[in-house]
């Protein structure tokens, strides 16, 4: 029922070449691996990646505002020869590699081809083989083994590609193998392809029993118990079409404009994020660039191997490499735009994900309301909400990340948590508490945490920007004082963080602390302070993990709830650029730096070009709900306008009763629309 | 669209009766009034409320699991006869007065008709007159006063039914006064009708200029400024009907039943939550009784007379009293069912509110999700939500309550604040910070807190519950011991909550504390741990008035994030029945005893039947987007099972991939429908 094509009018007409911006293309990849596998020739190669080189900041910012030229198309690649690392950056524009540079002592992304290396060697060798046989198992196409980073492990250095593969097993193809963890462990060399270890972890000398019992999800088990007539549908259409507008990856939405990114490693990246202000009758810029750059999920069960279970998603694996081919009805709902994702293989070839990316508005409940209790005068207006998303898939867990902008100015990003939980099985003289919690029978799923990081590239009306803490405090003044004479008084203190020293901060309940990125510069009229974007991010445990440990020194990111330091082209990843088998974020390793390198610089982050690392996520313990497959739980973080505009930004949205909802309708009568001023007021619209 | 009526049949055959916690009818009401002036005359009476007197719990309890008879129905009144209160009992199925009990030093309700006074008489008062010529206001038809509850006012004592008038300026009839906020307030009895006082605020001994820039809201003044070309509509619809049953004010949905009762103090109140578990095969008790039974708005500006600003929105004024007649459309989109609600007036009379609960059903994103990684087998399901909603006006502010359960077991209370920001006028020789911002030119709108109690008479899985606190905490073992060898060990610290005195608690960022509501009596097999329902709370800001100021003393309860007491069929209102004029929770007023009294007897709340206060709300410093009507703000609180159930308890929901969405499209071509395995598994529903 959708009419017409998208509407291309508020981003203007369309462009010669790509935006400045885009992900390569399937050509341009094909392209960049060809002129870097001539340079190397005749040496072999294989592709970590091949992925865009965004335009320096500076560069790009002089094409916008047509002070300088559109940039070259650049591309960057990982490449692996003989074990060696470098990082090459090619001219597509003026085709040529424009540099390459070895590292040392660094372990890039495990690719989805890298991963899929393990299920297929460990199944081979004898040892595994072996191992199983004494468990029972003898068909070794019923052993599964999911691929994962290896957290640490100290028998092997970076000169080696590791990854650990951690075994089920299936009664049948499509069996839940989370039922049936097995007692050992794998550790692989990607390179090679050798499984260098199977670690059999015995209790009391011995091993522990497979758990049989089936507990399965999928509709091939399940297809009886469906209670299908419990639930009717809820339809959503818009048989106007949607009300947003698209041009390749940029998209316009009720105010908002922005560029859709997407690449192999953070997945989703919004660029160059405005809004047209109905006040000032201008566009104003919100955030240069917005991206997940990291995610670690550290097991809480101290007992060798379960200590080697801390992903970083975003690091290790790719956000964007992991990503799922999105389904109308399913993922999303309602009238959908998608747009592919173009990541990199191995090889150097394209490989496209259709439907990476779901785009699509949701009504988002009541936007205001005021009624006065005089008169029964009433009016209330309907808010939205564009959602800009994608699920992906790390291992046994799935994560929905959804960008969303409502009425009000505000950006959030929810992230919902789904999937499998990662298990092992408990041994008869075990108890799963106090580490885990035995979910079924002899299955024990380990405590863990999800501490992610948001990158906020802020540009709140403007390039120069400083970060003020908000504490809600008691007046200083006693009860009773003239100064507060009932004792009531409270106020916002505000204190600035100079340098990236001081922007290393915590969240503080006993304060409702909140973090507001303003502009010096830029004044409210009104409210005579800086206009504003407060980080409202309340849901960022702390990392349990002490300090001294494995993943305090590797996950040093995420020992803060909040970093801001000054904008360098260079840095955006701050566990590193080299997160797997990385060892401590605070060594100063020289080709893989992190946020504590960049913090010890403790540089000036006032009126400056800053950048904010948000932490957030969730300390999980494990519940019976959550298995067999967990009911997605969500967890969030907010950038909301503060003094940002002179008013309410949503005034322009029409109350609903001069409404257009002809559709809402009583549920058990045939009582329908809206509403008591429609024909009052119709006529001036 | 919607086909048939309610579909009665989960709840069983029409009843001869009211359900036993249905709101009095109007007849009821007729009724009670009746035989209490009949009691009391011929003394003439003024009725301040009239409302079910609910069943006794073992009388109901009794009564629904067959052991005793239907509870007879009684009306409860408080009655006011020349300055004198009263509480009184009516049998209305053995029609009699069964109890009168005068009640000493305690200020009742004010009512929409008690708070109707102070326009009336303030205008038409001499000093009121002078106050505003002086200000260049000759007609008194152009000036509005809020009526408040006061704070405190140490001139009077509960000897009068004290209000506070805050006056504003209109420039036309729907002007909106908050823009034009008055330097003076009132005081004024409510029974004697009489301004007993008018107080000027003089800064350096002179008048405040009335602000007098126009800033509307309403479509009379903002009809031009609307782009309703911008946003295109969405549709929602339920073709084959909506999912849910309805008898009466029971509902049915999803496994859950439950009572929706509505009284006009709380509002919405759900009884007898109950879930049918799909794996025990039986109905299992939740929560006996949830409703919002406290809300405190005190303001932060410590100069007089804004230190009188702090109103308790239940049980000053009533959600149910000051709850709106809902709209098809605006207020709620989608398939509705609406309730009425039938309150009283003060001459005794039924007053009907046509359509102030809404129910729907919302579709609520994903489900539960997986793909598996090697083949791409994937099922995905997505979720609903039930909405039970009322908004209500509280003078300026408007409050919607959302109380919802999704199909993971949970329930959760939504707030969304809307409405107006309370103002006052800024003298020039002032700054509106740090107590609060200058939103327009000359109005300040003063930092203040919200602060929510919500009642949990629990019944986890049957009557008699403990509350364990949640800690997530580091392994007590060092780095590099043999119990923690890496460091990465953590666990759930969990303390019970044994007496009342424990049971009061502060919510705790650093370990993501949460409460558990366990049965010990009821153990998960799998997890062996009590079954359990967790409170998760953490936008609970403390209170930020000090003690020792008149808010903390008033505001005993919003003390605490937490309080748990064993259930007494008389204590339902933590902040004192009767909370207007109250001057200290903890005083141990006979005829009001508050929560601080209630825990003082510190008496054990360890498997028994115990009652769970948990507040929760937000700290309010004003920005100039909340001007001139706020966009709304959410603020929230959960109850999540926890091992409650042996497994997810949602698989009974088909995935979307059998399913039966025929309605989602892509935005920009006519690509429609799902899903990949349709054709494979229809055949099996
Ligand atoms: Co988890
Ligand atoms: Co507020």
């Amino acid at each position: 029922a959708a009419k017409g094509g998208p509407q291309a009018h508020p981003l203007g007409a369309h462009a010669c070449c790509p935006h400045a911006l885009t992900e390569l293309s399937a050509l341009e990849i094909s392209a960049a691996a060809a002129l870097i596998r001539r340079y190397a020739a005749p040496r072999p190669l294989k592709f970590n990646c091949i992925t865009l080189r965004e335009p320096r900041k500076d560069e790009y910012a002089a094409f916008r505002s047509r002070a300088g030229p559109r940039p070259q198309r650049r591309a960057f690649a990982v490449v692996l020869e003989k074990g060696a690392v470098a990082e090459v950056v090619v001219n597509l524009t003026r085709p040529r590699v424009e540099d390459w540079r070895v590292l040392r002592d660094v372990a890039p992304t495990l690719t989805p081809e890298d991963l899929g290396v393990v299920e297929r060697i460990a199944r081979a060798d004898e040892r595994v083989v072996e191992a199983c046989r004494e468990l029972g198992i003898t068909d070794m196409s019923t052993v599964y083994f999911d691929a994962w980073s290896i957290g640490v492990d100290r028998r092997w250095g970076r000169e080696r590609r590791l990854q650990q593969g951690l075994p089920y097993y299936r009664a049948s193809a499509y069996d839940n193998q989370y039922a049936h963890p097995l007692d050992f462990t794998v550790v692989a060399d990607t390179e090679t392809e050798e499984v260098l270890a199977v670690d059999i972890r015995r209790v009391n000398g011995g091993r522990t029993p497979v758990p049989l019992a089936p507990h399965n999800y999928l509709p091939e088990f399940l297809g009886d118990q469906y209670r299908p007539q419990r639930l009717k549908p809820i339809d959503i259409t818009q048989p106007e079409g949607v009300s947003f507008q698209v041009r390749g990856s940029e998209v316009a939405w009720a105010g908002f404009k922005m560029h859709v990114g997407f690449n192999y490693r953070e997945g989703i990246v919004l660029s160059d994020v405005r809004v047209d202000d109905p006040y000032e009758g201008r566009e104003r810029t919100l955030f240069n660039r917005i991206s997940v750059v990291e995610m670690v999920v550290p097991y809480g069960n101290p007992h060798p191997p379960h200590h080697r279970k801390h992903a970083f998603d975003v690091g290790e694996f790719g956000c964007g490499l992991v990503t799922n081919s999105l389904r109308l009805g399913c993922d999303c709902k309602g009238a959908i735009h998608y747009l592919d994702a173009v990541l990199s293989t191995n090889s150097g070839q394209a490989a496209i994900v259709k439907n990476a990316v779901c785009i699509h508005e949701e009504d988002n409940g009541l936007l205001y309301k005021h009624t006065d209790f005089r008169d029964g005068k009433v009016v209330s207006a309907r808010d939205r909400r564009l959602v800009i998303s994608q699920i992906i898939t790390a291992a046994n867990y799935e994560y929905g990340f959804y960008h969303s902008f409502t009425l009000d100015g505000t950006y959030k990003l929810e992230v919902k948590l789904t999937g499998m939980l990662n298990t092992y099985c408990l041994h008869p003289a075990e108890t799963a508490a106090p580490w885990g919690t035995e979910v079924a029978a002899g299955v024990d799923a380990h405590n863990h945490q999800h501490i992610l990081s948001l990158r906020v590239d802020a540009e709140v009306d403007g390039r120069h920007n400083s970060v003020v803490q908000n504490d809600a405090v008691p007046s200083d003044a006693p009860v009773g004082s003239p100064e507060n004479p009932y004792g009531n008084g409270f106020y916002c203190k505000k204190t600035p963080l100079r340098t990236a020293k001081e922007g290393a901060a915590d969240y503080r309940h006993e304060t409702s602390r909140t973090w507001e990125i303003i502009n010096p510069n830029s004044l409210n009229a009104a409210a005579k302070k800086p206009v504003g974007y407060k980080i409202i991010n309340n849901q960022c445990p702390p990392l349990l993990a002490k300090p001294g440990s494995v993943v305090h020194g590797r996950a040093g990111f995420a020992r803060k709830s909040l970093w801001v330091v000054p904008y360098r082209d260079d840095e955006r990843f701050p566990a590193g650029n080299y997160v797997c088998q990385s060892t401590d974020a605070a060594e100063g390793h020289e080709d893989n730096l992190t946020v504590l390198d960049w913090v010890e610089r403790d540089e000036p982050i006032e009126n400056t070009d800053v950048v904010c690392y948000v932490q957030f996520g969730l300390t999980h313990f494990p519940r019976t709900e959550d298995f067999p497959v967990m009911p997605a739980e969500p967890v969030s973080v907010m950038l909301r306008a503060s003094n940002f505009f002179q008013k309410n930004p949503a005034l322009w949205v029409p109350p609903t009763a001069l409404g257009r909802d002809a559709s809402s309708r009583t549920a058990f009568s045939a009582e329908g629309g809206c509403c008591a001023d429609k024909n009052k007021y119709q006529g001036r619209l």
